[in-house]
This record gives C-alpha cells, structure tokens and sequence, in this order.
C-alpha cells in the first residue's frame, strides 16, 4: 500500500539508487509492519533540480540529500510514524546516505483511495491486516 | 479539476502516452463526471527506476506498469471510486496496457485547494456541478 | 515545512528556473508566513509530457504553462490560500510567467507527517510558529 518516491539531488549508480530504495522498503516494513511485497516505488534524480536550504531547523544538509514521500493509509499513530523515520534514516546511513540528509514527508489516504490492478478496490474489500 | 500523474515503467512512443493519457481522461469522464476540457496531466517515464512487486495480492506485474495518482476534489462515493479503477482499467486495456499492470491512487483535497490560473481559486469562489 | 514540486511545460535555461522558484518562495513567504529558510523545492520539466487544456474554466493557458504542487501542514483558512495563489501568481509574472499558466494545487498534512532530516519528526516535537 505505500506508494513512495524517493528524489535524490545526486546521480549515483543503479546499484546505489536500488540500495536506497531496498533500505526505505526496510524501514517500512520494521516500523509500521508493511509486508515485504507490498512494494510500490519509484525513484528520481534531480541535480540543480532540487532545492533545499542547507540548514533549516539546525539540520545540516548538502548534495546527499534523499527526499522521500510516502502515501500510505491514514491510522498511523505518531509513534509508529517515528519509528518510520528513524528506522528509514537509521536504514538509509547503511547504505551511505547521512541522516541529516533524509528528509520524508506522509500523504495519508483511505483503503478505497487505492487499486492493486485489476481495476478493483482490493482494500475496500478486503481490509490488509497492517494498517 | 484532477490533477493525473502517470508513471510508465517500459519507455513508448509519443503516440503511445498520448493514448494512454487520453485514456485515463475518460475513465475520469465516465466514471466521475469530469468534464472532457478538465484535463491536467503529467507523464513521465521511469525504466529501472520505477521498483514494483511481481505479483503482490495476487496480482501479476510485469514491465507494461503505469501507476496512476489522481488528484481530485473528497467527495466521490466508494461506488464512484470503484467504477473509476474500473473504467480506467478497461480504458487502458483498449489501448494495449493490461489491466493486471494498472496500479491506481487517489489524493484527495479540498475545493479551495486549486487554482486554476490568474492567481484565483475558481472552486472556492464557484464549486463545480460535477464534485 | 512546504515541500513544493514545480513542473515546467517548456525547457528552460538554469537561470530561468531557479528564478521561478524563487518566485514560489517568495510567494510562500509573503502570503503564509513561511520562513526563508523553510525551503524544499523540486524542479521538473516535462515537454509534450504535460497535457493541459487550453481553456478550461475560462483561462487560456499555452506551453508557457507552470503546474504548481504544494504540500502543507493543514490550517490554513481559505483567504491564506487565497493571498497565496494571487501573489504566487504576481511573483511569477516578475520572473516572465504569465499569471494565465500559471496552476497550483495544495495537499494538506498533520504535524507529524514530516521529518526534516535526523529521523526525527520535528514538529511533532516543536510546532512551528507558521502554521
């Protein structure tokens, strides 16, 4: 049920966007339970293209930066969601990307806000246990 | 008023998006009621960098994918939801695009939250006959 | 605290780009009090991969079109939302926009949907004085 995309400022390879996208999968699953193959992703690399002041809030950033939005299902308690960026932050610095470069925002949404294929409302249906 | 994002995995033609475009734009006529000039959409092409489950509920996937976020005004009943993903699967289906390979999710948002162009928020001044 | 995804119809140089967002920011800023430094931005452009009607509502838009999307903590009453599509639309025509092209779009979140570097969910913690 996420849909998550994952925008880096830097080009890197093939093999270091799919590390970043497997570490944000991890996370989602050791926080708020997604199951493994609940994976829908998509990654972007924006260079000049993305913005960002490079030390709001007292956070130092710089050109490692990783933005990360995720819809998910609304429910979510602010614990979990917690849980969710440090395990995403803890999970992506395994893979070299620093913490204070990680910066993730939520799209919360409804069960029938989503269709799996088929052109049906797989959640309206049939409630998925880890929301 | 809804604002489309399609996503494809496998690189097309011109032609192709373009029909696949318009073939989300009608599902959003036949199902919901949008007029035919309410259109705003934006395609992009992700190869490699779009990461899906093969077969996550049951459903097969495979390098045909486009993922759909449709951004559109609360107010749509399930029912209207499910003949959206509906229509759009069989839309797609007309022009080559399996509907196992159609991944669908909606934002939903407020009337006030558009404007249209001239700086105005068209809705909030003038809510449309077709929420 | 905005995350704000700029989307540009025609190709542009470097300079051009960065003065239209710019200009979104400042529009932020004199509108709905975010601060200069509260700034995340993407940029993209998308050619032939924007679809747009040419007249929908009134509003004769052409390829100098800008799709604005806007990501915001909710609370904002409807004459906030006004002042913001009226100055970003004033902002962009300073930096060659005509107010016409130019379409914005808000999606509402909590607090706690946000992390701004760290792991940490830092308003969930400290709310912000701007919202």
């Amino acid at each position: 049920m996420p849909f998550v995309r994952i925008s880096l400022k830097s080009q890197c390879s093939p093999e270091k966007r799919r590390a970043i996208a497997d570490a944000v999968h991890r996370a989602l699953q050791s926080s708020i339970g997604i199951p493994a193959e609940d994976r829908f992703q998509i990654i972007e690399t924006l260079g000049e293209d993305m913005i960002v002041d490079p030390s709001f809030l007292g956070v130092q950033r710089d050109d490692g930066m990783v933005m990360i939005e995720i819809h998910l299902s609304v429910g979510r308690t602010l614990d979990k969601k917690r849980a969710l960026y440090g395990n995403a932050a803890a999970e992506l610095e395994g893979v070299g990307v620093e913490k204070r470069n990680v910066f993730i925002h939520l799209v919360e949404k409804n069960l029938e806000d989503w269709s799996f294929g088929d052109g049906i409302a797989q959640y309206a249906d049939r409630p998925p246990s880890h929301v």
